[in-house]
């Protein structure tokens, strides 16, 4: 763990304690968990870099980094939650290439006047995630921004052997799936901006709740890979229709989807009815952080199998063809048009 | 390589042409190098996450992560060197490991109205570094800011075995070396903002580079490695005073440095002429990224033997003893008061 000095503050730190502060909140997070050994300072705790533990022969060490800026990223969120949405997105990264995580570098910028009080919440929610997803911090930076907060997270992972499922190998044929449900976090950063005060409290709690925390499919991308049933995933961060794109982008295919087989849970439809909006514009609204991949035909049966095994909706939302371009169907088979359809990458 | 959205933006991008800009100028550092086989697929160039190369069973990955943000790491840097400058203070943290680079994760928050040619120039700094410095850049993740630019960049580089240099190795009778010269870049950035503009302009230029393109010294920490040479080492970044103070804190020793020994530079002599200011205020300046290590007295012939061989000057300026904290001493031999000591952790 680091601490990048302001330069041109003529040798002060850029803020009083905040070695103090490292070592107070951030250290604990490094300590080597139950059951480990190496301890801290194989982590580089008090060294410039860190030395990673070794991987088996076999194994293929994988890395995403990912940048959340306050007001952008996060927006009226608890610092308890701030640190693990972090954590979590950059998580989503290596369950969409079937990796099993490891440990990560927070590398943070911290506006001058911040409390420690929020320093202190915001790493009681990384230990907490820590503990769930049965990661340790392996080092950092921690500097001051006269600028909004700014959390750059990598993110360590590892692959039982070198392949990983792949953005670029979806084949024309392949059914397109989803997890979980779509829209949720989008609509719940609606709430936040105060754009759906009539929901019933439940309902915007459970939508608030997923934009707050996202809950990175792990599990399913490993079973993905580890049993062959998928070549090709990504996590629904920038909205379906976007994502879905760069998919497709990447393997060289066109897909269609059914509006109507869209997964929307209760929250989210009776947000849209209540803002008079259609389904179709959760297809433009990011941060949902669940995983679409496509399959060849013949694993239907193996992915709703899995589908039960891991407590998890997965939906068969539509299906690869040979061309190029995202094809969105009503239930009358009619062309949807997409509002937002224009910066989609395709 | 992602591109972080901007979720509050309506499903726009945070800026037009942002996917492009990434294929355009940061996809073809990604590319392998020649003689390198693996291509930039196994990179991640298109995925989530990168998939690292695997490393040789007997070594390890050290990792390590700096921010820089603008007006603050950087200032008045021509586009060309600040990405070049992010690259080497990381490097420069694995050459305090003696750990050897094998490539980057970069993290980039853009001002909103940044200009594509400010970009190109950036990329082409990388470019040159990156062959200079034999690593390739394994990702990344693009965003807007509202603030300052906000650079952070991760560093991979590789240890043959499990040892590395530590900061917490230091016994008491180990001598005290520094690399290159001190104060460099601090008296360059004093020159950056006006403080020096009456310096010859050759020796302006010198002090201004050391600002901006720090050298880091990796075959030295290579070398003390893997000779044997030093336990112990950190690179100089907050200024030699607070740096030698975390070796000293980690190591549980005290210290005596000698001011007549610090190796200054022609150029930083004639700066602090015309400051009127002694030698050492360098040791509150950082961002020298010379390399402070602790060797036992014994090895004194054989780090002169490895000066010369590098062509690089290794200074012997004091020694380490039992107790705790720093003095520094003049010529003739009364202790030096360090304007800025407050700040530093001991």
């Amino acid at each position: 763990l680091s601490s990048t000095r302001d330069p041109d503050s003529g040798g002060r730190p850029a803020r009083a304690g905040e070695f103090q502060l490292i070592e107070r909140y951030m250290a604990p997070l490094a300590a080597p968990r139950d059951g480990e050994d190496g301890g801290g300072d194989a982590f580089g705790l008090h060294n410039d870099a860190a030395v990673l533990p070794p991987l088996a022969p076999d194994e293929r060490l994988v890395v995403t980094v990912d940048t959340l800026i306050q007001g952008r990223h996060f927006l009226d969120c608890p610092a308890e939650t701030v640190g693990r949405k972090a954590l979590r997105v950059n998580l989503s990264d290596l369950a969409a290439m079937g990796a099993r995580p490891l440990g990560y570098l927070l590398a943070s910028a911290w506006p001058q006047d911040i409390e420690e009080a929020w320093i202190a919440d915001f790493c009681r929610g990384l230990a907490a995630d820590q503990e769930t997803f049965g990661v340790t911090l392996f080092g950092g930076d921690t500097t001051a921004t006269s600028g909004p907060m700014t959390l750059s997270l990598t993110a360590f992972g590892k692959l039982n052997g070198a392949t990983a499922l792949d953005r670029g190998s979806v084949r024309p044929g392949d059914d397109i799936y989803v997890s979980g449900t779509l829209g949720d976090a989008y609509l719940g950063l609606r709430a936040l901006c105060g754009e759906l005060d009539g929901l019933a409290p439940a309902a915007r709690d459970t939508l608030v709740r997923r934009y707050r925390l996202p809950e990175p499919r792990l599990a399913l991308g490993q079973a993905l890979l580890d049993e062959g049933l998928a070549r090709s995933a990504l996590d629904v961060s920038d909205g379906l229709a976007a994502d879905l794109g760069h998919l497709l982008e990447a393997s060289g295919v066109a897909a269609e989807i059914e509006l109507a087989a869209l997964p929307l849970g209760d929250a989210a439809r009776q947000a849209l009815t209540l803002l008079a909006e259609p389904p179709e514009v959760v297809l433009g609204g990011g941060d949902d952080y669940e995983l679409l991949f496509a399959a060849a035909p013949g694993q239907r049966a193996a992915i709703a199998a899995l589908a039960e095994r891991l407590g998890l909706a997965i939906t068969r939302i539509g299906r690869a063809g040979a061309g190029s371009g995202l094809v969105v169907r009503d239930a009358a088979g009619r062309e949807v048009f997409l509002q937002h359809r224009g910066w989609t990458h395709f």
